[in-house]
């Protein structure tokens, strides 16, 4: 028996990096916060502290920002990918990278009406994000991309119910055919492929799951979870597979009868821990094999 | 000389509050974080322990929910001041109440172009604030009202200068006719009175800040705050004086010359610390008097 | 009537500053967070863009680290009121400086039962800080300082009770006679002059207030808060007064008869929000005038 | 081709638990934040909002109280054990639980040198967490540990160098042969069995972490982190593999010179973002399979 290195990878995390394209007067802004990480096989870095091998974290922050100017951002994902492709080759001792990028978004200050030209207002509804992993280069070069939303919060008045749950001697808790439904969504979509309209499919995908939340009457978080993986399967071919994590933020109904008062479901109190939490996939049973694709994503499945 | 007890306050903070009314199928939803604290003389309760005269923080609690069903919530400051008198009334040995009211935005899910009766995605611009101070009750009863916008994160990416500043020996930094202004903005703003439209003055108010944000040519993030109030002050005359909190969110311009790659205003690097701090007011030189009205506001003027 | 410019303040705000003392091989670390800033008649820059008064803050920065090195930093009230001292030299137009700092606790780690010499690791009881306000200079120059400790966070699992109190028809709470006490410890202390044994002074504040809570039996928060500040003040009379802010972190009982289980005072649940909030004072009647010296320090009173 | 539900959890998070042993007047303390989570075939549940096999998360929650007085907390390890079996045992529907418990650190007041009884105050070396996943029943029932520390902040102030490394056109750093090392570390290591002294185990982990981090003279964090994981596994046979995660908290020399001063190691600012991330494991190349063991386990290898 021996004591060795086992997996590791190193990089540098949150380059929070703005990006302004002015062309014109007429302006454009990215804001996007990248995170990257090599990994292969860095022994002598790690047991004889030689770091030959080793392409610095401060190298990597510089080749992000200089990129951001010589390729341009584009899509976060072909972003991720040009990063992620570059580093491996970059660096012999690598055998994948992994890049992590999440974009703010931005809107333009309305003034009379019309949409400033070069100022901007932080909001959106969520906060889009991506991992890329590439495994090795050249002809062997495999490459691997999900993408995402975080942030995105979520409140049902009605159409929830939940009942006909397991029972055992500590449940105490009552069924309800009519509660609040609330939760703060993290969606993650692993893609088949790297040919993909990276925009509009994430446009696309974040309309389905609005629009599903809002429609399914929900029996459950799960159920409406796997509904809105469901709808996003069906109608992107080009989406392998799809996990949500999602806190059922709870709010309970106030009780003011000590008060005289009646609360039909009007007035609850919003807690913040504990909540539940659902983690749930949907995927199609002829995905192809998954690589490297979720690795040291942070979601669970 | 004597030691003994000097200002004191207490009560309930963060009562996390979701309000749905559901009179139609259309519901509407109302999510508030309210603090109540009451002030006076309790030196019985500091010096003997003598709690006879205090009004539990757990009462408060319980008042501020059922309020929220007895009297409804409305524009933020007509709740507040309901229940600031009302907790004065309660708690004899109470000189005077301040509640404190954020208010979460949200917006109706779009489902096909129309926006859904009972689903809501959180998002918005700012979250709108209040802060009202009730001192006496009857006759003598005075009130004050602070309103406020928070989380407002505003960048313009031209039209921004710093310049022709004051040199001393520890002074590097560059002169600049051409940066990027951020800034993630705290305004709060005095009324004089209680008879203010509040939905349609806080609308108002929040739109001159962004206009006036995008508009001026910034000389200094100093400048851009005092147009930016005193538009408000110009155009409210219910507006007795403005106060601004706002840090200078730094972004560096990289330089990308080491890797022989030109940046004429495009790759920015936004730091987190340490950041500029620009605290301004803007009053009317006939305002009424403070009085407490900016009693225990997070803003330090 | 006319629209014209209020108090107003401007500096660099969370300066993170690591000085390391290496005169032998046994080295010592401090670790700062400072935040400057200038207060006086700066309208220039306000109204007219003028920079020529305004001592930017990238210089404040840049003094904040060379002063570390040319007058080390020593107590964090010493070098507090050497840069606000020189920040006021430095900048004709400003009336007074404010400078606030926070000090984070490290130990040095044990190594078979020896401190090591340049190893170490954070952790302590509470964030020792400090605000120091100086109006002025030359023979004008008045100072002020009040320090504090923060993030002291504190438990009692028996020795306190809550009872006695107003009813009124919200109340609901139970009346009990032991309970959990707990709370996240903010005080501040203002001290008269500033000829003060800084380090010796903080360290036998911060024991007596531990002390205090720990053995008084508690009626309130209130009642415990008075007693720990009147602790201080009667020890030292170099302090003028002391300001708390409590968070009464709420333990609530868990009702386990449901399981057919008993809890006697033994299983609780830890509660976020909302919590109650204490906010108490206790001073000298004889103290000196405040003046400036809580000026936009963090506390409400 | 068919979509499908794929691997899915649910549980309750962050059940944030106090637990008081008054058997005598010296009371003991535990700190525990709590969440668990089952796993299995819980398609009904997703597919068909049909949750006759869904143990509620609020079932979940009052099981993890009672449990606390029923069966007492013990260590972490054993207490998560219990509850993970229990879960399995009550739910048919489960294939697994994963239970994770993180502990808050508490110490005794001091008072005249003496500990107090029943007062206390938070502080300590880190926050101790396990994370356990049972998977089955009855003879095919196995289980894993995951214990491990987090929160611990590390300073070297010499004794760290990071040159030898590789170089592209994108590398400006310079090489070093002295330059301040700190992180805050996660390290989570599995345990071979649960027939472990759980307490001592750890603190002879943590202590051996420490003491490797300052006797390690370091060539690179990489190198440092393996030493650490080495001397963890050549000293605990119960340990089959241990992981790190370790941010670079990176801090720069100021440079001092356009003041005249110089600056040889002694004031440095410390920068929040990005940072480097170093991620490493040390294992022994004859331990047993993995299995669930890091189900879930917020860290990437």
């Amino acid at each position: 028996m021996a004591i060795v290195l086992g997996p590791n990878q190193y990089g540098k995390a949150q380059n929070h990096l703005v990006r302004v394209y002015r062309g014109t007067s007429r302006h454009e802004i990215r804001d996007l916060t990248v995170s990257s990480a090599l990994r292969g096989d860095f022994s002598a870095a790690h047991i004889d502290g030689d770091q030959q091998d080793v392409l610095p974290t401060d190298t990597q922050k510089n080749t992000v920002f200089s990129f951001a100017k010589e390729k341009g951002v584009g899509a976060i994902e072909d972003f991720a990918l040009t990063l992620a492709d570059h580093f491996v080759a970059q660096t012999p001792a690598a055998d994948g990278a992994r890049i992590e990028i999440d974009e703010m978004p931005w809107q333009r200050i309305d003034v009379d009406g019309r949409d400033h030209d070069h100022s901007f207002v932080q909001g959106g509804l969520g906060t889009r994000t991506t991992v890329v992993n590439v495994d090795g280069r050249g002809p062997d070069r495999t490459a691997h991309v999900v993408s995402g939303i975080k942030d995105l919060t979520l409140l049902k008045s009605t159409g929830s119910e939940f009942r006909g749950f397991l029972k055992d001697r500590y449940t105490t808790l009552e069924e309800t055919d009519d509660r609040i439904l609330a939760t703060s969504l993290v969606a993650r979509w692993r893609y088949e492929g790297t040919d993909v309209g990276w925009d509009e499919t994430f446009e696309s995908i974040r309309s389905l799951l609005l629009e599903q939340f809002a429609e399914i009457h929900s029996r459950a978080l799960q159920q409406t979870l796997y509904g809105m993986g469901h709808a996003v399967l069906e109608k992107h071919p080009e989406v392998a597979e799809i996990k949500f994590s999602a806190p059922n933020k709870h709010h309970f109904l106030v009780d003011l009868s000590p008060f005289g008062v009646d609360n039909p479901g009007e007035v609850f109190y919003a807690a913040d821990r504990p909540y539940g939490l659902i983690e749930a996939s949907v995927v199609r049973d002829d995905a192809s094999e998954r690589g490297s694709a979720w690795h040291a994503v942070p979601a669970w499945v």
